[in-house]
Formats: structure tokens, C-alpha cells, sequence
């Protein structure tokens, strides 16, 4: 199928660029280094190219995420980084065909796990962003009490997402550096053999974690573009020129096909003016015809993965393949 | 069953509040006044609300409402405000079991829908948003080269979109004339019926139009909010607390639940600090326990809706139905 024939808004992955940036990062973090993220792209066909690289344990972010992997053959070695109080989530969780680590932070996460079924976790430890994590000095209480009650304990979580999109990398490298010292007070405390943090803006300046649960790196977004990483950009939404006026012109791509927390997308040959439910209103470089093909970057890569059902695998004007966005959901 | 038993993130509509939003609009905009716009909610349980409320002509944004409109038997007279020239997609709407009247704003328009089976058109008129629409000056040049192809033109359409959020009221009046003026000498040069305007911002000081496209009215949003409309907020993502830490909690509905593109969403009785993928930190007012449940009012509803399966519409501790939210995608 040639690019053209595809109906838009589409979903498109590079796919010279998607196999750079694995190979790149598989150099840098071979193996159980690294415990790939797939919320960043919610798709086992992706996460299996991730697995024929040699990353066999995966990073998740929903219940759905980690029982997907698990149907899909790659259960070998699932977290779930994040709390869950759901009974049938947990219950689905403990049942699926793999081996199912979760975070815990607090007694109500470490007994709904028990109680459901669950075998093992990681403590999850807050290092400087306020989201989930137990404070540094609670985490051997957690652990204890995660033991006490038949759970196996693999060690520690940390996520240092405040510092991903520092610019200056010194700054950057000397916030994940006090971060992980937190993680591996944390850990000293817990025992295990899993010190589990990082992503795609820390994966090559985290030397204190034994795995990086980066994500980004594979489709990558014009917010993790700025920190001047070895990755390239792999995904782009494509869109038709619909109408067009001196001046600007309107594409089919619009916000309920793109993240936006991170604010407008960019576009190849043309700067973006803003972006309604459907719309994309755009000054092209060039000139365009209503007809015409453009290509917009995302902002963020994960919710835009969310917000569409397939992906197109593309070399030049090739559709390769289509792959479901399989993990959305909860 | 009970709200409790719900998994989360989920959405709600508060049928009380839905219902008052309902009634309000059809007391201004009776019947054919009002043509509601389908994108807000994308969910043809609702528009049957809508319809039995009198309003028996809608408006969709994508090809897909179209047809899903028409295919849960509310198809009397569906405007596609918005421009096509997807072949497959344009045919499937001529081929639906319902009236299909189609926007079109340049030639290359215009011969996609004659080629693919559409009969009724409305010319779309820029009035001041940069984004679809001809100038107003070339309205008839547009609708004789429709009806040059067999088109029957139906009149005008022209979205005053960027007048919405105006916050005050005056000034919004004055801008909402001057672009129905241009709206109104375009339609002296299409002919036609109809004359098609509007949204909830301007639904009340907008004479000009024949009818008004308001959706966002049925559920509300914080942005809308702003206004002082005699809407109320009827949608809320609900979410469990599932980490807590001095100063802050956790939610388990971050911005893969939420249209993030006015920003933030807030919360009933906490301070939002920010969204994650799948988590809302915020600052409670009063004690709140992990594993309590928590309620988020979205910034912008027509693309929280499009990111959710369902939506279930409650009152007080009560689920009352879940309907689908079955008019997502393309």
C-alpha cells in the first residue's frame, strides 16, 4: 500500500527511524538494562521489536498494559510502575500468563495486592516528583510489611520525571545523581535485587539504577527533540490539506488526533498557527494545494499513540505494515 | 449499581445537570433554532436526548458522526461542518440512511462531493477564524459551480469560532455581528435556506443565523464556564486517590483521560498541580484516604469524551445507564 492511499488523520512510524533509535538505545542499555516503557507507544507489535532486541522485561502503566503484554507472548518480566486499588484489575493481572511485578507505596497498595493474588513488587519511592513513591525512609516498613504478608519484595522504583525535560544536561545529571541517592537509600532499606528508574531524558546519565524504564526514545516528540538526544523523530501524524486561504492553510489533523499537553505539534515546511478538534491551521513554507499531504510532529508521544487505533509503518511512500495500538485503555 | 462500583478513570454526566442544560437551550433555541453539534459528545445516546427535545437536524465534524448518526436513526438532516475529499469516506455518507448536506469552501470540495454521490451542500463562509471557509466575496461563485454539478446548495455556514471564549459580553456581541454580516452578504449571493452559525458562546446574541451549532452547552467544560452561561457542569472524570503524601494525593485519571488543550482540568474541592499520563496530582482541601474517590471537571469536553469507551450518567450515588461513546475516530 503507497502512503497516499491512506485516509487521514494517520498515525505514521518511520520506520528507518524507529530502527535507529532501538538499535541506539540497545547499544547504550543492552538487554535487562533497559525495561522499555510501552505507554509511550501502547503497541505489542512495537514492544516486540523492543524484545527481539534483547529487552524481555517491560515497564507498564495500566492494568490493561500489563495483561496485553502478557496475551501477546511478553510476560517474562512485567511492571506495572504505578499504585492500583482495582480488585478485578489486580485479580486479571495475577492470572495472566507472566510474571507480574507491581508498585506499592502505601499499606492500602500492598494489602490490595495481596489480597488479589499478586506475588511480587517493588516499593515505589518518591525522588523529587511529586507523584506516587513512599518518602526514601518509609520504604524498609513497606518492604517489611509487603513481606509479612507473602509478597516478595525485587527491590525499588524511582521515577526522577521532574528532571526529564531540564535542558542543560549538567543540571539534568546533577538532579538524577540526588535522586538516585534517595533510591538507593530507599533500597538499602528494602533489599532486592531491582533498582528501577530513569526514561528516555535520563537513560544515558543514570548509572545508579541497574534498568531504565525509558520509553520515548523509540517514536520520540518535539519536548524530548530539545535535549538533543541520538534519537530521531519516528512518528507523525499525516494529514490532508482540506481548505486553504491567502495566508494559511488547514489540515485534517486535529487536537483529538494529538497530545496537546505539551501545547502545539510542529509541522515539516510550515509553522503551526493552532489546532481545533479537527482542524490543524498552518502557515506553509511552500505552496500546498487542497489535496495535498502534510506531515505534523507531536508534542507528546504517548497520548497521541492513545488517540488513534492503528499505526502505519512507512518507508518513503511504502506502508509496510499496520499495527494496532492494542494497549489503550485502562 | 452503584457510583463505587465504577472502575476509574471513568466519565460521568450528571443527569440532573445534563438534563437542566438540555431544557435551558431548548427554552432559547427550539427545534430547528438549534442544530447541536455531535462533536461535544460523540455519543448517539445523548443526541437521542437531544432529539426528543425537538432538535431533529444535527451537526457532526468527522464523516464517522455522520454516519453513526444516521445509523442509530437520527439521519433527518445531518450537516457535515466540515470539509472532505476522502472519497471512501464522502461515498459512505451518500450511501447512509439519512439527509447528508456536506460543507464545501473551494472547487476542489465541490467535485469530490458531486463525484461521490452527495447531493446538498452548504457553502462555508470564513467569518473571521482562520480555518475553513471561502471568502465571503466568492460564496456565489462557489455555490453556481455546485450547482453547475448537480449540487443542490442548501445556503451558508460560517463558524464564528473565534469569538467563543471572549469573556466579555459585549464585546463578544460585537464581534459575533460583525461576522454575520459577512455571513449574511455571502448568503445573498448563495441563495438557499439556511443560514448556519454559532456555538455555545454565542448562542444567545447571535440573531443573524437560522441556527445555531452549539454542542459544548449538553455537558459543559471549565472553559466554558468562564462565561457565565446557564449551563452547568455536567461531566466529570472520576478518579481514586491511589497515593497520598503530606501536601498532595494522587489520582488515577491523568491527561490520557483528559482533553488537555485549555490546560489543566480542575478538581471539586482541591488545587490541581499537574497531569501525567495516567495521574492528577493535586492539593486536597479536606482529608482524603487512599482509595477515596475524587471528581475532575475537564477543561475542554469534546475531547475528554473522545478518549473515553463509555460514559456512564449518574445521580447522586447512583448509576442510572452507561451509553457508549460510539462516534470516536474518523
Amino acid at each position: 500500500m503507497n502512503l497516499h492511499d491512506l485516509q487521514t488523520p494517520a498515525l505514521l512510524i518511520d520506520a528507518g527511524a524507529l530502527e535507529h533509535n532501538l538499535k541506539t538505545m540497545s547499544a547504550a542499555l543492552p538487554g535487562p538494562k533497559l525495561r522499555p516503557h510501552v505507554k509511550a507507544h501502547k503497541c505489542t507489535e512495537l514492544a516486540k521489536r523492543q524484545a527481539a532486541r534483547g529487552h524481555r522485561g517491560f515497564t507498564c502503566a495500566t492494568p490493561l498494559e500489563v495483561v496485553g503484554m502478557a496475551k501477546a507472548g511478553l510476560g517474562d518480566d512485567l511492571l506495572l510502575a504505578n499504585e492500583s486499588l482495582d480488585p478485578r484489575r489486580l485479580e486479571a493481572m495475577a492470572e495472566c500468563e507472566g510474571r507480574v511485578t507491581v508498585a506499592v507505596d502505601s499499606e492500602a497498595t500492598i494489602e490490595a495486592a495481596a489480597r488479589c493474588g499478586i506475588h511480587e513488587v517493588l516499593v515505589d519511592v518518591n525522588v523529587g516528583l511529586p507523584r506516587c513513591g513512599c518518602p526514601p525512609t518509609d520504604a524498609g516498613r513497606l518492604a517489611e510489611s509487603a513481606r509479612r504478608q507473602g509478597l516478595r519484595v525485587r527491590g525499588v522504583m524511582g521515577y526522577e520525571g521532574h528532571l526529564m525535560a531540564v535542558a542543560d544536561r549538567e543540571t539534568r545529571q546533577a538532579g538524577v545523581e540526588a535522586s538516585m541517592k534517595q533510591l538507593l537509600e530507599a533500597h538499602a532499606l528494602t533489599g532486592g535485587d531491582i533498582v528501577s528508574a530513569g526514561g528516555t531524558g535520563s537513560y544515558d546519565i543514570n548509572p545508579w539504577a541497574n534498568e531504565i524504564q525509558a520509553g520515548s526514545y523509540a517514536l520520540m516528540d518535539t519536548e524530548y527533540q530539545k535535549l538533543g538526544l541520538p534519537f530521531e523523530q519516528a512518528l507523525f501524524v499525516y494529514a490532508t490539506v482540506i481548505s486553504k486561504c491567502p495566508g494559511f492553510a488547514v489540515g485534517d489533523s486535529g487536537l483529538k488526533a494529538l497530545g496537546m499537553d505539551h501545547g502545539n505539534p510542529d509541522m515539516l515546511g510550515a509553522t503551526v498557527l493552532f489546532c481545533s478538534d479537527e482542524h490543524i491551521t498552518f502557515v506553509p513554507e511552500g505552496d500546498l494545494a487542497v489535496g495535498d499531504r502534510v506531515r505534523v510532529v507531536p508534542g507528546h508521544v504517548d497520548p497521541t499513540m492513545a488517540k488513534h487505533e492503528r499505526v502505519h509503518v512507512v518507508e518513503g511512500e511504502t506502508v509496510l505494515e499496520t499495527w494496532p495500538v492494542d494497549l489503550r485503555g485502562w
